[in-house]
């Protein structure tokens, strides 16, 4: 028996010059659809809410058509096939994409909705929106393919307490590297990192000394410096470079960049003295490697290898208690809310 | 029959605070060395003037040993194997490494002369010294290696009359390249670029407004920037990559920074916003690709698809003068000085 409604939330109110408030969302009731040829539909296991959430609601962000007022929230989730008018996706595939804040999404799969069939079966299908999912993706393919991470590499990891950052030290750990150092804001992000997520030795960017403190812990230099933050942080990282090291590019290092002239590098002088390399990439551009880094990641979740963070909330009702709480920083790891079994 | 005498230039005078000059030398005659075990004897066949000269002849550049007064002068040459003592250089080979300016040379092969062997049989043993040696390998293994260039691809070449920049065209165009252009610094080498060297267009960057002029040649901006200046020229080619162009640090950037605080860069964001990677490299710690780059260039010189300029002055008398035409700009092309058949 197909379900014939479908509970959402739509955006009620845009939260202009303000946080964002409950009241901006209102749950409502719609029909199911009915499929068209291509179509699909699917049963929301886990929804994922993301910082960028404030902007979809304001403007799309400036890379997403902008969300009108009584449309279903926008948002990542991870839910399970329950019909199907399409080929490559069949009745039981776990499946990863833009299914927005509901029970039941109905897509084509074309690109937009960036969905991919979640393969894994050791862990919860929850960290598909995590450590098992684009988050954990960026995290590795930054690392071990653009970063080329290897045994014995010596790590400077920026945003260390953020999504990608909580899990870059294990990962890095799990390539080889003998030491990882992350960067962050705040005494207790650099507790965590050390305490929690792997990490040798934290620096916090707002009190320490980070070009004295990165000699002191690293006094040997940077092999692989993964970087998710630009601007400053990036500068004094390159004048701990190590020759033939990688420096990439993954972060919001775009939001600094976007609000003016960006600051003007001082110390890339050392990319050409040390031979090195310096890359940016887009996750998005990376699909055929997905299923590789899942498998990779799944390997190391199965034998304890990879800890992850994860909030949890219970039933589509939090959705918008789950988006407020990332604002007020009360979740510790990758908030996600459970919608159904 | 072995020779016994060897003729030879050895330094008589450091030019301190001024040009080189022929009596900073002075040809006399050794005896040639018995071989110890490993050693090899070479016979000079043609041998390489290049402008870092004069700082051997003042302190050794920093990167070698200072030269002392009365030692032979320090120089790469490509010669014939005469006799042997080493089981992986036999009579007969042709090799190119650190010969010194003399007509005979010993060596054991150990990395600091630069001994690889000469394969190709298609064009003069001098052009080991130019198009088919360290200079095409940097221009080959740069621009296909590290620039991974492509059918299509839009390149900019900085320094593009140098002895690097002097092959990069072709090599780029060899390589699928749709248009090249190239930056120098006088008129007179502009031409040369479009008329000889398979430029499509050529700036002046003394002259020019680079900015505005890499906006009118490349108007849909840059897949692969081969730059061997760096600085000023660097910045401004970054503000025109296109997504996932490939930047190439080649040069003589070392120059400028060693000669203080570098100059910073203002347009590195773009590296971050179009996905782009930017990065060095060192010739001399790419020997395992230049067997493949010499026979990838031979090739193309064989069917008659890459042109070089090759400037020979005959007899090891000519070595200082040859050496004192660089600093006078009087050679066009690689000059080398033809000293045994």
């Amino acid at each position: 028996m197909l379900p014939t409604r479908n509970r959402r939330w739509v955006l009620a109110e845009r939260p202009h010059g303000r946080n964002v408030a409950e009241t901006d969302f209102r749950l409502d009731t719609a029909p199911v659809a009915q499929l068209a040829e291509h179509e699909f539909l699917i049963q929301t296991l886990f929804l994922s809410v993301a910082p960028v959430m404030r902007q979809y609601m304001l403007d799309g962000a400036g890379i997403e058509r902008p969300l009108q007022l009584g449309e279903v929230m926008r948002g990542r989730g991870v839910g399970r096939v329950i019909a199907s008018r399409n080929a490559d996706f069949r009745v039981g595939d776990i499946v990863h994409g833009k299914l927005g804040w509901q029970e039941f999404a109905v897509t084509d799969g074309s690109p937009y909705f960036m969905m991919y069939k979640v393969r894994q079966r050791v862990a919860p299908y929850s960290t598909a929106l995590g450590a098992l999912g684009l988050t954990g993706f960026t995290a590795y393919l930054g690392l071990a393919d653009v970063g080329a991470t290897r045994a014995g590499d010596r790590v400077l990891v920026s945003g260390a307490a953020g999504g990608v950052g909580s899990i870059c030290a294990q990962i890095a750990r799990n390539l080889g590297a003998r030491r990882v150092v992350g960067l962050a804001g705040s005494a207790a992000k650099c507790a965590l990192l050390t305490q929690r997520l792997g990490y040798d030795a934290a620096i916090n960017y707002r009190r320490d000394d980070v070009d004295q403190r990165i000699a002191e812990l690293l006094p040997d230099g940077i092999d692989v410096f993964f970087d998710n933050v630009g601007a400053e942080i990036l500068d004094t990282g390159l004048k701990h470079i190590r020759r033939h090291a990688r420096i990439v590019l993954c972060g919001q290092i775009a939001t600094y960049v976007d609000a003016g002239k960006p600051r003007p590098l001082y110390n890339h002088d050392a990319i050409f003295k040390r031979m090195a390399r310096m890359e940016a990439f887009f996750i998005y551009e990376m699909a055929q490697h997905f299923e590789r880094a899942e498998a990779a990641l799944a390997a190391w979740i199965a034998a304890g290898k990879l800890e992850y963070l994860e909030d949890r909330l219970e039933g589509l009702e939090q959705m918008p208690r789950a988006l407020i709480r990332l604002y007020s920083g009360e979740n510790i790891g990758k908030q996600v809310v459970h919608v159904s079994d």
